[in-house]
């Protein structure tokens, strides 16, 4: 059964019920109807003292299975109440990569408690030693890999004792050599179809994509992405396999990876945020992920007042001319977020690098020149619609074709150079360019006034 | 052999002088070294008519896993410059949903001679009755279906049939009854390790997650993800299973999505530049996906025109207050697109709903109100420092204050609201909610310099 939305609002009442009643076992049972994703998503609406009570009461598989599925800050902050020996047993039968996630964020001594405590840390220890964002960081070490040298018929039978142990077999089995260095793949669905006397080296694919274990995770997400992997196998700096990142875990990563771009083109910083969920954000995190790009942009836009105020006279002679102020960096701000919209998308998708950066400024030059063209028309006719000076609206309407242009230049200009410095697009792309278009703006603005404008 | 991005330049060139030398068979020889993805990188660099002389080249297997790997719109042009009967060829080799994707940007006559001369063409028709972005626009009609009652033995020696004819098996295999109602799902793991003699009922697991046939690809994508499926089966009206959408489907999706909200925020409509790379967006196609939107907050901008207009007197008294305008509405919008950004990623992750549009305005004002004091008193202390008259001053503190606040407002209840009448909240959430901010942040900014300054 899976949950919409709107049912997981009154299912969550009802487990609330049975819980406030003091009834833990039809909690349990409320929740066992559900599929481990659904759990997680009534359990993450209870208070915190029903989920402990809840964790508690649940078998060793049942709570791993829970605790897999939830973001891993929550996970953290419910474990963390749990007795550690239980705790221990919980993480043993997680899958790996979630159980290194868990610990990562429990406080240290503890973590190093229930490593001590783990049968499986050999599993989860080496994975904490890598960043979260790097193929290390992504990858299981619970892997099945085949010796080159076997039969197939050895391998189904080795496999089919896996099964039996309830040991999960991938779909693509990973072929090393006899000293573990990464040498092919072999399809599940090609080992039930060959022959049992066959060597697992003949029917492997020798032409295996693999990653360092280093490697950014949004570049093992367009490997995947691109080459419709199902399963990437991980390797040292020797060649040797150490894990394996399957297409679950590069779901999460395309999606988290969007969304941070969506962040930073807002202009708030991403990184304490994307580590909880929206509910579990605390209000100090918010506003410092928020107060000092807004500060800085506060501080950079007041360069829009040195300009104004040094054309003081001018503003003062001319009064109509402050009417078009927002108005022209308003457009221009647009024109440029059009601009850099596609550049990012381009980016995203990999179809333009920074190499490609003349060929594009031409390629939006001519768009920027058309939309600057019809838009500085309709300026000038609303000008005069306004009854302002002939004067006035032929310097609005070449200030703003003339703004449309520079705002697709720098739209261009800003997301690729900062690829070719290594910076993330996003990063100064969305109000940190605004704020420059607008400055920039408003001195073209007012030396098209002095250059037209008789009486200046 | 995997190919960085310095590297398709480097290769192009040499495929690129072998076409001009007319050495065709040295260039596929080249190409050949290269995964389909690959190749596809460097075919989408060469000028069309060697493209042409390439596809015509190539054999028939070849030529259809180069066209999966190609975006539709370029699969589609260069197939329209093949023979028919040789292209019908190519497309009966093809996956049925990347056939049906091209045969859909052909021309209708083509379209229709193509499907009289294929001849896998009932795979591919059903398909082109959805609509691109649905469940049965994604799904394939290729896929393997197990009967209930038909036992694990038998199943394997047909599966070992299929694979001998070359039909690529599946992970999952979905089970129906004899009405072809989908009743169940077997992982192909669990098929090799049971027992020969046992029904595929009794193996089956019989929860098994579908989505109907019309259901959208970003709920599609949202369900493979959170139950973590590597295949989803696709249903019609009565629960038949039509056909099967694997986890690289997903991939695309997901990225096509991501791409797609921010070029919505960035004020870009995406209908027809979703559809091609960015080198085959047409010119006039890029200025028309950006006119319309640049125009219309052109003219609702004017709005801000018509505030200063009105307050013409306050302006001519107080010239100082103009200084301030970037400033302010620049800061109402960037304070804007935090919250906003921030909703559209819980929204995206489906965090928060529109039924949650109390709390989140709660969560949110309190930051917007600390947010707000504090750039107020860096305002305050700025125009000080400018020596502006201590009234202004206080009138640019107080209303930098109220616009931060007004903005965290709206930043919340457009986008919520949007989901609730059911319009994709980015439309709406980028530069209209900026311009709209622009206007009313200015009212504000004017309503309290008549309250506070004393000479108005």
């Amino acid at each position: 059964m899976t949950l919409t939305q709107e049912r997981v609002v009154h299912e969550t009442q009802q487990v609330l019920e049975a819980l406030e009643a003091g009834r833990l076992e039809e909690a349990l049972r409320l929740l066992r109807r559900f599929h481990p994703a659904d759990q997680a998503e009534i359990f993450r609406h209870l208070p915190s003292r029903h989920q402990v009570l809840l964790l508690r009461s649940m078998d060793v598989e049942e709570a791993a299975e829970l605790l897999e599925e939830l973001h891993e800050m929550e996970a953290a902050e419910v474990a963390d109440d749990l007795a550690p020996e239980h705790l221990a047993d919980i993480l043993d039968e997680m899958d790996p990569e979630d159980a290194a996630d868990l610990l990562g964020d429990l406080p240290e001594d503890l973590k190093q408690a229930l490593l001590k405590e783990m049968e499986e840390a050999e599993d989860v220890a080496p994975l904490l030693q890598y960043p979260d964002d790097t193929a290390g960081g992504l990858m299981s070490t619970e892997y099945v890999a085949l010796h080159q040298e076997a039969t197939v018929g050895e391998t189904l039978a080795a496999l089919r004792a896996f099964a039996a142990e309830e040991i999960e077999i991938p779909y693509y089995l990973f072929v090393v050599d006899e000293k573990n260095h990464l040498v092919g793949v072999v399809d599940v669905r090609h080992l039930i179809t060959a022959m049992p006397h066959v060597l697992i080296r003949e029917v492997m694919d020798p032409n295996v994509i693999s990653v360092h274990v280093l490697t950014d995770q949004e570049e093992v997400a367009h490997i995947m992405q691109k080459y419709e992997l199902a399963a990437l196998p991980v390797v040292d700096d020797e060649n040797r396999l150490v894990g394996v990142i399957s297409y679950e875990d590069v779901l999460d990563v395309l999606s988290e990876e969007a969304t941070e771009d969506i962040l930073h083109l807002g202009g708030v910083e991403s990184g304490p945020l994307l580590e909880r969920p929206y509910w579990k954000q605390r209000l100090l995190e918010v506003v410092r992920s928020r107060f000092f790009w807004l500060l800085f942009l506060f501080v950079a836009e007041t360069f829009t007042g040195t300009v104004l105020r040094h054309f003081d006279e001018e503003l003062t002679k001319v009064i109509a001319l402050s009417y078009f102020i927002p108005l022209l960096i308003g457009t221009g701000g647009n024109a440029g977020s059009q601009v850099v919209a596609t550049m990012i998308r381009a980016l995203t998708l990999r179809e333009v690098g920074p190499r490609d950066v003349l060929r594009v400024i031409w390629k939006e030059l001519k768009a920027g020149m058309i939309l600057g063209l019809a838009i500085g028309l309709v300026a000038f006719l609303r000008a005069e619609l306004w009854g302002v000076d002939y004067h006035v609206g032929l310097v609005v309407a070449i200030s703003v074709m003339l703004i449309i242009v520079w705002a697709t230049l720098v739209g261009v200009v800003v997301p690729l150079t900062a690829v070719a410095l290594r910076i993330d697009p996003t990063l100064v792309s969305g109000p940190f360019m605004a704020t420059f278009i607008d400055g920039t703006g408003l001195l073209l603005y007012f030396l098209v006034a002095r250059a037209i404008l008789p009486q200046l």
